[in-house]
């Protein structure tokens, strides 16, 4: 393999993330358990967030932005404001958040940093990602930190391009296939896929990959064996 | 003078951006009107805005969930969820403005194209500024578009270590005395500002600029006289 860049997803790859996400809907869910069962209430808002996507990007604030339009959908606009009071408040608890690394996520990068050029490449809101990296203290590891709007084949392209290599030596590492292996193999480049526990309904997709410039992982810590 | 490179302000220098906002501001004091007179909720929602900048950032989003906060606070959680539901619709309208460029805009980038590397560096969200660069048309002028979090010396010296130049090589163009001219003229560039009719408060400053690097203009048009 020729690989010269290694590049990172962020959310849920080095850090967690989507856990913080389920918490505040669990706890959305049961601030409405009054209206609808549970199951019901996530559905509407997965609805809700998929409808709001191109609109708001992905990121915090559109979550919330999100929550509060699913209340007054469900509610018919008869929940308390109290509802809406607490809605804002999961937002800024969200966004206080520290940052949890995953396990070996830095004695990876410490070892792979002398040997590879490691990028950050992540989807989501600008100030929130940046407020991340800086908390989580690995800033120093990577040469680029590319925040994106999305992850598609053309988005990958492009920061090839700017990064002034050619897709075989461009390797991206994550945790969903949809936005960070598939749209990478498909123009020429490696992945390799580490699940995280939890995915986002949205990003979820049933698809066996057999492909030579894939491998499939279990932890982080494992890439090192096969570069 | 040896510039290189013309980095442009986006938002209310190349296309109409604050007069969206007050807008919506002046429509938010009307549904208010019954609580407070529109000069107190104006004061109030500044207040908010200013509170959550370090939390929300700039932009559309954090802005609407401010507006949310502000209402619930002035009514005391009063009021009906009508006008929760009509905030989060100027949100939404927000988001889906067209792009109105500022008179001589695209005049002067075609000009100026030739003779200098062009940039646009602009604060705010990710997802929206690149909606609005793509709506404007713009994008073939720049050679490089840089979405900032902040506009600090620092944030500068970043932009101008990733362009390989040096600071005085460097000229930047905008509405913002606070967050286009000054920080830019301290790190030893060059700064040409233009207003704009109308000014968010927090943006504001009482400053008289005597320095060699800094040209006051009225409209775009006038820095082709100065270059």
């Amino acid at each position: 393999m020729s690989i010269k860049i290694l590049a990172f997803d962020a959310d849920d790859t080095l850090w967690d993330n989507e856990t913080y996400f389920r918490e505040a809907e669990d706890k959305f869910c049961t601030l409405l358990e009054d209206y609808l069962p549970a199951h019901t209430i996530a559905r509407e808002l997965l609805q809700t967030e998929v409808n709001n996507l191109s609109l708001y990007g992905y990121g915090i604030k559109g979550f919330i932005l999100s929550l509060i339009e699913t209340a007054l959908r469900i509610s018919d606009k008869t929940i308390p404001l109290d509802v809406v009071e607490k809605i804002l408040a999961y937002g800024k608890e969200l966004l206080e958040k520290p940052v949890h690394l995953i396990e070996d996520v830095e004695e990876v990068l410490a070892e792979l940093k002398n040997r590879y050029r490691l990028v950050m490449a992540t989807k989501g809101d600008l100030l929130d990602q940046h407020r991340k990296l800086h908390k989580s203290g690995l800033g120093h590891y990577f040469h680029h930190i590319e925040i994106m709007t999305e992850k598609r084949q053309e988005d990958y392209q492009k920061l090839i391009k700017r990064l002034d290599i050619q897709p075989e030596e461009f390797a991206m590492i994550g945790n969903s296939l949809k936005s960070d292996i598939l749209p990478v193999l498909q123009i020429g480049g490696h992945g390799f896929h580490i699940p995280y526990h939890t995915t986002w309904a949205h990003e979820k997709i049933e698809v066996n990959i057999d492909h030579p410039n894939f491998r499939q992982l279990t932890s982080i810590k494992e890439i090192i064996r096969h570069l």
